[in-house]
């Protein structure tokens, strides 16, 4: 069992490889064992190429058969668009499976499993089960809502604000948080901001890490189409943007804004809903939203339910004012018993500022 | 020296069964040690009892000659309502005299040991100097700034609203953090809050622990004298409650809230100056005050640059809103150039809560 869990953990180390690149597939690692030996392992890097089950089976090549695979997701059994994994391992003979936690994917959803056992090979189920699924959280809540997993991101001073009240916001956050935001971004398959942003600070909305990065598709939410040709957004290339507007913004305006990295999407009512955005954002592959404000935005994404992390900095500043932002406006809860409750995730410094993460509570939990 | 420290930090142990109660004098331990063995030791408990240093001698009685004495400050050089301890220590003759940090006092400040060493006994000045510093910094800060210390606490959402938009504000943090709170009261000589804050929520202002813990004054900034009749710190006997006013606010006014525990303080303007009411309150001998809000005071406190310490509660919670009130409202800054920096001296959990303690930064201090 103490082996398990070593060599689970080193799987976990393996899978991490693919996290924020895999999209719409989940993160996965696995490592093959034999006669005490690590024999081959491998990760799965990046949808249509081959599952992580594929490349530690290549690597150890005739030393798989008898051995014992780890691996940080139940085998796939169903044909995408690679074959199914489970089928890989019950030809190679593999002795013994160690699986972290089952696919939610209802086209697996412990086929993979029954799949091995049918075949005399020995599964074992739910080492490091709660890492593993913390790993797939994105991808979890993807399968099983059909929605993207929504992080609310914002920097703040210590008395919450997210700008003076003439708007200046640079710098709130140090360094060392500002380059933490990068990561975040790099973790997504999108960044959202409303258009209100977009004419304020004119971002651009890129992963700048000195290692690099893939580029997420930038959102904007602009439901009277105003965000600004000259902007950043519009004017580099370097990723997708992606502008989301109401049904009334006539198709002429829209034409206007005609880029090979630029797309132009109604929704169904002259308003943004947040819930159709998501479900739309989901159709087009989209697993994962990083929402970088403004104030307003966070509200309608709070309000509509659809929050599934907060990565919250707060800078040691006092910046004061009755008429300067908070990190969540809009219209927000006027009664305390209905309020968003968190879970507090994490605590950490960075920089000289503060880093929290919170979950958001089930419904009735305590 | 290894030892030297252990002596000490057991004094300012003893020091801290003072704090809160020693007021306008300082918290003070001292430890008698005689071939290995503490023989005596003693706190100054309340202004114009005896001094920790009468009460760790008598303690020793005829052990303290040739004795080492550990005290958490400079013994004192000046007839106040007791001799002084320097003087004391010279007649008992000791050995030697360890202490943690000088006196900041202009009527002490390097006499005391000044005395010692002229007497011939060997002193050592700066054993956990930084632990006596902090122990003591709210009468450091009165006697070397002659206004009060002043601690700014605030109890927020983790998006920095102290209220929603409709004021319910019951109960943002968790009784653990409420109780954190009811210790802080007690260890000042005056908590303040606004006018508004006494309309809307109608505290009592008390210490409420377990434990008892003595009730600091309830100061009211009261501008216009809108504080209601029916009010709690009106109606409750419990502590002395100021009212402050403006100077426009007829006597008549003033004489009908004529009680007992109730003053009226007009100061020499029609608003309130925050500099002057701190001088005011430093000549009435408040050492400390701890401010409770609401947003508009933190503000004038943040503005008049007389905060030494923040003590922030979050709780895990999404209040939203533009019009919800956050902890420092009022004009505050215009600029990012020109906001209050801090730096974080403590963070931790308290019941579901975070808890921050942060102190301005000096200028110049990066």
């Amino acid at each position: 069992m103490q082996h398990d869990e070593r060599y689970m953990r080193f799987a976990l180390e393996v899978a991490k490889t693919g996290l924020g690149q895999t999209a719409p597939n989940p993160a996965v690692g696995a490592v093959v064992v034999k006669n005490g030996e690590i024999v081959g392992f491998g990760a799965h890097l990046k949808a249509g190429e081959p599952h992580a089950e594929v490349h530690a089976i290549r690597m150890a090549g005739d030393k798989a058969k008898g051995a014992t695979v780890y691996v940080t997701l139940e085998p796939c059994s169903h044909f995408g668009k690679t074959p199914p994994c489970a089928d890989l391992l019950v030809e190679t003979g593999v002795k013994r499976v160690v699986i972290a936690t089952t696919d939610p994917n209802p086209l697996v959803a412990g086929k993979g499993i029954e799949k091995l056992q049918n075949a005399g090979i020995d599964v074992t189920v739910g080492v490091l089960k709660e890492e593993a699924d913390e790993l797939n959280r994105i991808f979890f809540h993807y399968i099983t809502t059909k929605t993207p997993f929504v992080t609310l991101k914002y920097a703040c001073s210590l008395d919450g604000k997210i700008a003076t009240k003439t708007g200046d916001s640079k710098w709130i956050t140090s360094e060392e948080a500002r380059r933490d935001v990068h990561s975040y971004r790099a973790l997504h398959d999108a960044i959202l901001v409303g258009v209100n942003t977009v004419i304020a600070d004119d971002p651009r909305l890129t992963v700048r890490l000195s290692e690099g990065g893939k580029n997420p598709i930038r959102i904007i939410l602009d439901t009277h189409l105003r965000t600004p040709f000259h902007a950043n957004v519009i004017q580099d290339t370097e990723a997708e943007t992606w502008l989301i507007v109401g049904s009334d913004v006539p198709k002429e305006r829209m034409a206007l804004y005609e880029k090979p990295h630029v797309r132009i999407i109604p929704m169904n009512a002259p308003n943004i809903d947040i819930r159709e955005l998501l479900h739309m954002l989901a159709e087009q592959k989209v697993t994962s939203v990083f929402v970088e404000g403004g104030s307003r935005v966070h509200d309608s994404f709070v309000q509509a339910g659809a929050v599934q992390e907060i990565v919250a900095y707060f800078a040691p500043k006092i910046i004061g004012g009755n008429d300067a932002r908070t990190p969540v406006g809009g219209v927000g809860f006027a009664k305390m018993a209905d309020v968003l409750e968190l879970t507090i995730k994490r605590i950490e410094t960075i920089g000289s500022d503060i880093k929290v993460v919170a979950i958001p509570k089930i419904k009735g939990e305590s």
